[in-house]
């Protein structure tokens, strides 16, 4: 990444986090339920890099369009966001103790106001653009937007599918261990197990799970910003491969980093015996697919005036090291 | 109940059944995560009353608004309640297995996916409002009161409250049970434990817990059929008093009927130490505070025009045996 592209991202940061900061837990602060409400507030004042309100805030002024107008979609994304994260690592799902370097919000509020959380974040992001400014047809499709990625046809659909992936892993695995011992060698070898799940079903996996709120992302951003039709579809597109690179760049960092690197734990993919773009493609095979998916989010950018954050942050998620 | 009452009651569920029943599973049939959908249609063709769905098509009927235009809220609120359910019903919460007759959702789906499909019915219900006909302001003023009533200031929060009663109620019984012979006559009796939780804050619990999303049935019904601000009012009105109703005839209802009468476990609310209307009034008072909400109910509907089948369905809901 340039020089310029760094400090590009650094300026933007600097610029949108407070403004972000500033709005996020406003919500969560007074009502009846104040454990719940500290529960929300925990998760969401973890941190974490708010990728997705920052690429919709500035989807919003590539486009021409008012940050002030784009807000209540980007908080919207970051509710649904964490709440994802909250039930993702409930003990039903993929049971993490760890999360942005905190215990994960079950183990602090018990699993029952997890669940809550997550169920609290989940509605008040279509609450907050329910509520916000701007034109009532513009947020209307922007909910829709939202709610088709994060719904049971996007993110949790892809959560289904992952889990039900683990499942079969996981019985697979203890067939193998438990089976009579001429069982194991007549059984599937490790790549054979791996080869269960194709590569075209780890890109929907990945396509549901991870893409589809990104992709949504820039093009809520393009919505609440007034784009013309054609640069919102320049927008998605640049989402579904930004989206793509970011899984694999996850996938990569999950397989080469730290515990302290990530803030959770690493490695975990592969001690589930899961899918990823190195374990299928390799080391080097992943990290050319992640340049390839990278390259096409900055040609879908070309045709954008206000294009140069967008290109900065493409470069940026391809680099990160958490 | 008299007759005429009863007769309409009838003849409303004969003529919007049909009608929700077509539309409601039809957004889960097509999609990459069937399993998920699977889990969602199950516990939507439950069945149950559709008190809320019902609730809001007669509210636009009875401001004189279409059936159709106020059919994506009642959609809405039937997901809504149908993913609450789901979620109550985990072992992390209610931990019941049983509901409407059948297995629980976790129970036939497993934990993760019951959570998943929870998630998925909850996003849904935003998505239908977003995507529906009818006037954009209207269909976000509905977007709003239902994401209000739904979230932590409403259902959620009521739940998370009611959560951590039981909890004090089950900590209470253990320190009791677990304590030296002493101190279980120090302690405080079973009466004093019940006082822990006073009449108001019973009272706090059931408007968020049941009542918010009774409540806005009607609004959001009234909303959608284009109501004048004083006839949304008295639906409003309406609203929170046959919320109350409900949830005492519910409350009465765990005390005195059989599982097989309700298709759930009864009995469960006093064998938990739960605070309910009938163990802090008696039957009696319980009853009496039935019919005083019933009666606001009914006064608040003497405004409306065409307040016929409302009129009969409070009288219903007020005497049902389920």
């Amino acid at each position: 990444m340039s020089q310029a592209a760094a400090s590009r991202v650094q300026a933007d940061l600097e610029r949108l986090l407070p403004l972000l900061d500033a709005r996020l837990t406003v919500a969560f602060q007074q009502g009846e339920a104040e454990r719940l409400g500290e529960a929300m507030r925990y998760s969401l004042e973890a941190g974490g890099k708010r990728v997705r309100p920052v690429l919709c805030l500035l989807a919003a002024e590539a486009v021409g369009g008012q940050i002030e107008s784009a807000l209540p979609g980007a908080l919207a994304l970051e509710y649904i966001h964490t709440y994802s994260l909250i039930h993702d690592d409930l003990p039903a799902m993929d049971d993490d103790d760890l999360r942005r370097g905190r215990p994960t919000n079950h183990k602090v509020f018990g699993e029952g106001h997890a669940i809550l959380a997550g169920d609290g974040l989940l509605t008040e992001a279509f609450r907050v653009l329910a509520d916000g400014p701007g034109e009532p047809a513009r947020r209307l499709e922007a909910l829709s937007l939202l709610a088709e990625a994060a719904g049971w046809r996007g993110m949790v659909g892809g959560q289904a599918l992952d889990l039900e992936g683990e499942a079969r892993a996981k019985t697979h695995r203890l067939t193998k261990r438990d089976g009579p011992k001429g069982e194991a060698q007549e059984g599937p070898s490790e790549g054979e197990t791996l080869a269960h799940y194709d590569f075209d079903h780890l890109q929907l996996i990945h396509r549901l799970k991870t893409g589809a709120l990104l992709r949504a992302s820039l093009e809520i951003g393009a919505v609440l910003g007034g784009a013309t039709p054609a640069d919102r579809q320049a927008l998605r597109a640049t989402g579904e491969a930004l989206g793509l690179a970011f899984q694999i760049q996850d996938d990569i960092l999950d397989a080469t980093a730290t515990d302290a690197d990530l803030g959770k734990r690493a490695g975990k993919d592969a001690g589930r015996g899961k899918i990823t773009y190195p374990s299928l493609l390799g080391l080097d095979g992943a990290r050319k697919a992640l340049e390839e998916a990278t390259e096409t989010a900055l040609c879908q950018l070309a045709s954008l005036p206000n294009r140069t954050s967008l290109e900065a942050w493409a470069r940026y998620l391809a680099q990160r090291a958490n």
